[in-house]
């Protein structure tokens, strides 16, 4: 019993919408393990320069902490433009990109512009499990759509379904979480042909990928495509919490009308900026990890198990009788990884390479163990 | 024309939700003036050991900036909840304080948790505008709800509205923005035994004010009051967005069920720990804010002007025959107050010293000229 006021009155007893009713909070359980592969963070820590620069940054902020911020996060947005321009070839402007406290803020941003109450909104499972929640947070109606049997996304099965179900948003996301899979520009063409709303490509691992970046879309249709981003992985930049998006200006507009008013601190602009501009060391890690995960693949399959090709930080593999008696095998073992609910497979962060190691030391004694 | 890619495409060729088309962003104008008194900051920089201590704060937690926060913030509510005991006296747990980004992203949570599609939410008009604001962006019914000629709240009145209009959520706002009165602890009772939702008393500014805060309410309605402040104000520390609320913990769990995960960045959680611990030192400027505040009044009740009594950190004062046009003569003469939308009526913030004589010397000039 907690000591705390009121604390006899239950969720039983609140007038909360029927609608919430019974659901439980969305999140990875925070547990304390050695080995922390479960929510696809990158594992090096920021190198010492940036720490040193974001520090600074947040001093100079922090003398004007009783003035508000800037509205509009212009100059964040300005930094953003330009290293979207430099990763992508793709010339964007600031009033091409809007940033806001992760990319779950932005993508609710543009659920409550475009989605909502009425609208729907369509995604391709198993997906980023925050879309639906953040539709449902929107009451706005989720369509789910299928994938292939490998969880690679058929472009044309999917612009069809676009097309009949004519959703008012749909996500695309690629390299696709949890599975791994980007989705080629042809692919994005064909979905953006059928939609009649607007497209959201969540790139959340895109740095982690060889495929071209959907931005390239935005002088085609300037009225539905939006790139959605994050600081979170390849930035390592998780605990700053900075997601972006990239559109066309009359889309941010948009989201101008619907964004909480100063939803950006002045330290969070501040230390993005300041870890923007160590973009060339962080995004360094991206070329290991990359390699990391190509090698942790291989050595799944070599144990037997069956990895999906991804081209993100992450790894989805099977085939397990019981995921969630193998996800509690690997915890045993010190090694927190994810059961992310897909029948038979477990997700497994790419770490750094003696994590990696630790991970594949568990695999194997799962292996001979559990795999069916 | 703005060299943005897909700059010809406007707001209207886009699929924008039907409620939002002609819709302004909310905001006050950010503009360059010497003396900026529209917005309700305080106008004391943080003293330098806060600075400091931010700063060292924010460094600590930068070397894990690759690593999500705390996503439910325990340490920064636990300080939260000895600074309310402290300040008000009545003894409250961790389980009884969440925070956000800000007190906007509060209010929003409450209102996807006990508002929105086919809810109701209710205020007393003129109040906080982005409580109507916040309640269209939750697609939450807004009924407005009349206050007394003087702009205070008639608690009998008050409770007789929300016993006909049934409304899920009813905002009071006390010390009330933008006229400044308190509501008494017996009114807040009057309208708390009269309705069927939940009752969010807005403190925003509490800290200015002499009245008791209704967080000694907690205990007898723990299913319905939510009592939701800032650090912006008192605190001065508007660029760090932190607002939080206190309530019976199954409040808290039930805002949980939307709440963004992450939502709080470990720099933001890590700077308003460092500024709590400075409360007593930026605390002391209230009191000499609340003196200026009475020094303001009676000034420009002296000059033939109609001061709204305050507990706040702002004077609402008229009477203009266009408030419009003499809002524009004190920007005229370098000094930004806010136009609120009252007829006949203008805010201003109170600042320094130095700030509220350079807008008493603007009101003088003004009172001469067009006062009726």
């Amino acid at each position: 019993m907690s000591d705390a006021l009121g604390a006899d009155t239950t969720l039983a007893d609140l007038p909360l919408r029927e609608d919430l009713r019974g659901r439980s909070p969305y999140g990875a359980p925070q547990l304390d393990t050695s080995v922390r592969l479960n929510t696809n963070e990158n594992p090096f820590p920021p190198p010492p320069e940036l720490v040193a620069d974001v520090t600074e940054a947040v001093r100079e902020v922090a003398a004007d902490l009783h003035r508000y911020p800037d509205r509009d996060a212009v100059a964040l947005r300005a930094d953003l433009a330009a290293y979207l321009t430099e990763a992508t070839g793709v010339r964007l402007a600031t009033d091409n990109v809007w940033a806001a406290n992760g990319s779950n803020e932005v993508l609710q941003q543009i659920l409550q512009a475009f989605g909502g109450p009425g609208r729907t909104a369509l995604g391709f499972e198993p997906s980023y499990s925050m879309h639906p929640i953040l539709s449902a947070g929107t009451r706005t109606d989720w369509v789910p759509a299928p994938r292939r049997e490998d969880f690679s996304l058929d472009g044309a099965a999917a612009a069809r379904v676009v097309a009949e179900k004519r959703p008012d948003v749909v996500f695309v996301t690629s390299p696709n979480n949890p599975t791994g899979q980007s989705v080629g520009i042809e692919d994005l063409r064909a979905v953006l042909d059928a939609a009649p709303g607007v497209v959201v490509v969540d790139e959340a691992y895109a740095e982690f990928s060889a495929q071209p970046s959907a931005v390239e879309l935005i002088e085609q249709y300037p009225a539905k495509v939006i790139v959605s981003r994050t600081m979170s992985k390849a930035f390592a930049f998780a605990g700053g919490r900075l997601g972006y998006l990239a559109a066309a200006p009359a889309i941010i507009e948009a989201l101008l009308l619907v964004r909480l008013p100063y939803h950006l601190s002045a330290p969070t602009q501040a230390a993005a900026r300041a870890a923007l501009r160590h973009a060339e060391a962080t995004l360094g890690s991206v070329h290991q990890l990359a390699e990391e995960r190509d090698r942790v693949s291989a050595a799944l399959r070599e144990l037997g198990f069956d990895p999906v090709p991804s081209d993100a930080n992450f790894v989805l593999f099977g085939r397990f009788a019981d995921a969630h008696r193998a996800w509690q095998r690997y915890l045993d073992a010190d090694v927190l990884i994810r059961d992310v609910g897909i029948p038979g497979h477990l997700r497994v962060t790419i770490g750094t390479p003696v994590e990696n190691d630790a991970f594949l030391a568990a695999s194997k004694a799962v292996s001979e163990e559990i795999q069916r």
